[in-house]
């Protein structure tokens, strides 16, 4: 039996189940996990999901993040759980132990390696999202996809492709979307709630930063400072940041974004890279981490020293990796 | 016989044939009519792509636009001339003499009244884009879609859904949209040339207009003033500030975004809004025109009586359409 068969089987025998998504869960994850545990409840099957982190603001709107838990009090009272997207089980945060005492483990991933410590694994990683797996395994389970399911599962997958624009992106992505807009769906809400709704302040802030780009390394590097100031005049927070160096990284010719900011006492840096330019090298140099295309580290020290020490790395790293952006 | 059917039949049966799309050619039309252009030579076609303002810089990484003529000497030499989002006929700018010279005009459209001028017309306003009625002539004249043609067509869908996430997108796209990267085509390819690779002036513009955002209509309404003083600090040309108006449209409660130009002499106006407010309203007030969620108009005045006037009006529309941004 291919193992999908087998956990719709599990599944549909099962009378309690845990669904459990990773720590700083996306919309992925939660989409993906909600739509499960509503197609479960359909089947009389008492169905938990938790998340150690809870649900972010932007994903609330999705259907039954009222019922989500961060943690379960009846450990080991669960027969089966599912995991969705946990690579390793502490991925699961403080629900490891839950997972750990089920009698069935069942892991739903889609990430490069599969996820080692389950009884059985939906392991895809051509799947855009687990939500593609999920929308397959709801249907295997015979339970007909009605208008909140499939805006769970395509927020799923919008957030998982960037709105379709990763290149992890197939044509399976594109029709499986097209058939939950049929059930109801839409994809301007969601894109509305997790991406088109930000205060006027953030917009305030990166307007300061992006009139303030600076470009190096003969335009391959682009880099931008925000200061206290600048959030002041704002009237912005410093989690406000987030968008400007994926805003640097659209410059034509830019391989590597930096963002710095002036905190007390350190500074801040994003950086965000396209093509074979590294940002986590330049990250692990200045003691911090992250991946290839975005990564970050806190640097003590004068503010223009450290400037100058990052613009430093970042000329090498492009001058190392001589790809055409 | 259905309009495309016989638009369909005229088509394989011309032997000369000028395909026009509209002044400030956008993505679905330059992608539309390449890809008809393309399909009619592979029947033997001689076929002749014209756009009276030639190809945006963003849109030149199209299959074909090196033959694109802003001009045609021998006006009255083509038997059909075909037409791609021209509501009317003096949208095809100084092309509009060749066109009506022809002996048969097909109009191709999908905006809210069908184009009047042309002998044949394939309008369909539940079309995302004239791409999707585009595609689907080409395979009826039974074309093959290759990489090319599919990347073109996959070009005009993406620029006129902003990426599958407007409101206009239905599951007709999405499923177009899956064919043609089965043909080649990629989306992550057409953001990155359209969406992510602008100059670092556009950039510092943005920053600059951003910086200046003011909300009204308590909160309804977002807008900003870009100046020529702006414009020289960026070092940004004025087709630089497309970007503006869509970036206010983000703000949590906006639901009309306002950017004003202050040209010479007058004072450009654009207007992007999201649920039930319409755009295309105020700019009809103003004696422009576009769609409910883009339209735009240029004003002749004092620079801060039309913005008054402009911002009354907002204020008015917002209020007549009480739904929740």
């Amino acid at each position: 039996m291919d193992p999908r068969a087998a956990i719709v089987e599990i599944l549909r025998d099962s009378v309690r189940t845990l669904i459990v998504c990773h720590v700083n869960p996306d919309g992925d994850c939660l989409g993906a996990g909600l739509a499960l545990v509503a197609a479960l409840r359909r089947l009389g099957v008492t169905a938990t999901m938790a998340s150690a982190d809870g649900v972010p603001a932007s994903l609330s709107f999705l259907s039954g993040t009222d019922g989500v838990v961060t943690a379960v009090a009846d450990e080991g009272n669960f027969p089966v759980a599912v995991t969705i997207e946990c690579t390793s089980l502490d991925r699961a945060g403080r629900l490891a132990p839950a997972v750990q005492q089920a009698r069935t483990i069942i892991a739903i991933d889609h990430h490069q390696d599969p996820p080692p410590y389950a009884h059985v694994t939906d392991w895809d990683p051509r799947a855009a999202a687990v939500g593609e797996q999920v929308a397959d395994i709801i249907t295997r389970l015979g339970v007909e996809i009605d208008r909140p399911i499939a805006q769970n599962l395509l927020a799923a997958l919008v957030t998982d492709t960037g709105v379709f624009r990763y290149s992890n992106t197939t044509p399976r992505s594109l029709r499986l979307a097209a058939t939950l807009m049929e059930r109801g769906a839409t994809i301007h809400e969601i894109v509305r709630a997790v991406y088109e709704d930000q205060p006027a302040s953030s917009l305030r802030l990166l307007g300061r930063a992006l009139a303030g780009l600076t470009l190096h390394a003969g335009g391959a590097v682009a880099a931008t400072v925000v200061t206290q100031a600048m959030l002041a005049e704002a009237g912005a927070r410093w989690e406000e940041t987030s968008g400007i160096a994926a805003a640097l990284r659209t410059i034509t010719g830019v391989r590597l974004a930096l963002v710095f900011e002036e905190r007390d006492g350190s500074m801040r840096v994003s950086i965000r890279s396209r093509g074979e330019a590294r940002a986590d090298r330049i990250a692990q140099a200045l003691g911090g981490g992250g991946h290839p295309a975005a990564a970050g580290a806190d640097v003590v020290g004068a503010p223009d020293e450290t400037v100058a020490r990052v613009l430093a790395l970042a000329a090498r790293e492009v001058a190392g990796t001589g790809d055409d952006a």
